[in-house]
């Protein structure tokens, strides 16, 4: 077994561009990593393509060579799909492969086009994340799913919506000096209260925004790095996939969530890290709750403790252990199928020193990203860590 | 690294039975699977699902918890997509996964459920597997690009739409004992040629059938086989998986499947054996000329020297070298999501003696099965062998 480390990473523009294709906005995300890699596409092995909704959203399906013709790659190329862990999965794949031998070079990411459709189809094409028999027909959509699991959570640990505000002024104030980043515009708690409610207890800035963009990273092994002399400091030192029952109505509880936990034990024990390692966390916030049980699924916070965290300032980006420095799903925006990708990316940079939120954290070494699908039916997490 | 073995395999009939779910359809699979193997569901550390149209078909994206759930199976599981070579990337990946070591005991497979939707929107949702803006919009559908192959094959080497019967009546005649086979009809080259004419110079007859079914297998390391006393005489040597332009009108000729060569020169080199060695094949034959073009990438003929070759009895059944004894996917059937995983099914069939064809092939050792994906645009080439 190699190491492997994050040679280079890409990323589009998150937000509204519905006139250009996912193949477009892969190819833009893909060749700007392969530039900071500083590799030949000739050496690209294997491409781990995410992607969720592209049957739906531009009639294509059969996307991975498609991928690789636009990266100018002639390789085996591969689509993994699992709703908005889609680009999660195909980096984990990706990392398996680098690390057993099979591929010293592979790259992984994802795409999403997704304002091209109309608000309506949006919301029916998320939908297909949940399980269409239980939920759907029964009426539920992803907001009302959430608000589901907040209500849950409130009745039985306690927290408020002002508990939620603070994490969405939290990861909106994160997301002011990322260039990437769908919105840059600060919020204050009270605006977040008295936003249009969703579905109650969520409120329209307790959501993230729909988002078109796509990731990409590119993966090698200690031995190719070193033979090409390449400036790759950041690792990925575990790597960790759990899942669920796919609906709600199936689970025991909704206030806690058992995949991400399954995620986290594997990624932490492949690193040999625990959580209080870990100096700064990238998760999938799609709504403010989302962060709630992911900060508690991966093992920060007790049960019932992670709401009031943004609030007491803990996971500020002054905080003891920033969460979602990038600005999260929350602010960045959510390309479904290149959220995986991104939060490796962003974690890479915030770890490399070369991301604009970098100067609050100068001396962190280790980082987790955590991406889940649906509403927590799978998880993929990974754990990274820079050379000091 | 580790051999790895198939333990068990699982099939559903194949044909029409639009009243089943996916999830009813893949669970009957891979319960099959597990009693074929004789394992307990708590061994199974991960499943590997293939499915295609999902999303259009059943309006169920995230569908891998979902199987993982349907199996009894508290594991990560993940979907793939590779078009009409869904399952044979699933498959791949777990092969990859047991023998790097990172797991001993993973199920693959696949489902498509096709037949609950109208012809119109099961054209419209196959050819999701071309590329939708260069191809789709143009107007072409799927039989209709198989037919430009077709054409340009019979131009630049010759063959006629008789040797293209003969492949159409040798997978009939396969098909007539094999009890999950969508078809179990005679058919003369008369009929073939008299059928209803969908794309000169195919007919009716040269393709394969819309079709609702589902595969598992279960993949476990030598060790575990050894350990657990499992009787599993077949083991994957050789896995393989290339790709092309997705398009058509980008490749430089239509009349060869690189992907396929690739695949499959991958695949030879992993197990150490050349075509020579191969006793019976399996290949992806959604239309007759599919056929064609799958032995010669393979290697089994020269360019140009395929086309004949049903006709002159090589590839029957009791040829020198039988193709598709299952039946293909031409009378077989052909769920698209499945395919891959069901070749896998009937090889292991085939060669461990408890096919209804295995008596044609009581010597065969060595086995290739071949998946591809849209107009090959994508192809996985698996080697398995069985100790005699």
């Amino acid at each position: 077994m190699t190491g492997v480390r994050v040679a280079g990473v890409g990323l589009t523009q998150f937000g509204r561009q519905p006139e250009r294709t996912g193949r477009d906005l892969f190819a833009e995300a893909a060749l700007a990593a392969r530039e900071d890699a500083g590799i030949s596409g000739d050496d690209i092995e294997e491409i781990n393509y995410g992607n969720f909704m592209g049957a739906l959203a531009e009639r294509q399906g059969h996307q991975a060579p498609l991928m690789a013709k636009m990266v100018g790659v002639n390789c085996p190329a591969t689509r993994y799909e699992e709703a908005c862990a889609s680009a999660g999965v195909a980096v984990r794949e990706a990392v398996r492969t680098v690390r057993s031998g099979e591929a010293d070079v592979v790259l992984a990411g994802g795409c999403e086009r997704m304002t091209n459709l109309s608000t309506a189809d949006v919301t029916e094409g998320l939908a297909t994340a949940a399980d269409d028999l239980f939920e759907i027909r029964a009426g539920i959509t992803f907001p009302s799913a959430y608000a589901l699991m907040a209500r849950a959570y409130f009745e039985r640990f306690g927290g408020s919506r002002e508990d939620l505000a603070h994490v969405a002024m939290k990861n909106h104030d994160n997301a002011l000096p990322n260039e990437y980043a769908q919105f840059h515009r600060e919020i204050t708690v009270e605006e977040a209260l008295d936003a249009p409610m969703v579905a109650d207890p969520l409120g329209l800035l307790d959501a993230c925004p729909v988002t078109d963009g796509a990731s990409a990273v590119v993966f090698v092994s200690d031995e190719y790095a070193a033979a090409n002399d390449l400036e790759a400091p950041v690792s990925v030192t575990g790597s960790g996939q759990g899942g669920d029952n796919l609906a709600l109505q199936a689970r025991e509880q909704l206030a806690v969530t058992p995949a991400t936990e399954r995620a986290a034990s594997e990624a932490y024990a492949d690193a040999g890290r625990d959580p209080a390692d870990v100096d700064l966390v990238e998760v999938h916030d799609c709504f403010t709750i989302a962060e709630v049980l992911a900060i508690e699924g991966l093992g920060f916070y007790e049960p019932g403790e992670g709401v009031g965290a943004a609030r007491r300032g803990e996971t500020t980006a002054s905080g003891d252990r920033p969460v979602n420095l990038s600005g999260g799903l929350k602010a960045k925006g959510h390309p479904v199928g290149a959220t995986g990708g991104s939060q490796i990316a962003e974690m890479t940079r915030l770890l490399r020193g070369d991301h604009p939120n970098s100067e609050h954290v100068p001396d962190a070494t280790v980082g987790v990203t955590h991406n889940a699908g649906g509403t927590v039916a799978s998880a993929v997490v990974h754990v990274l860590e820079v050379d000091r």
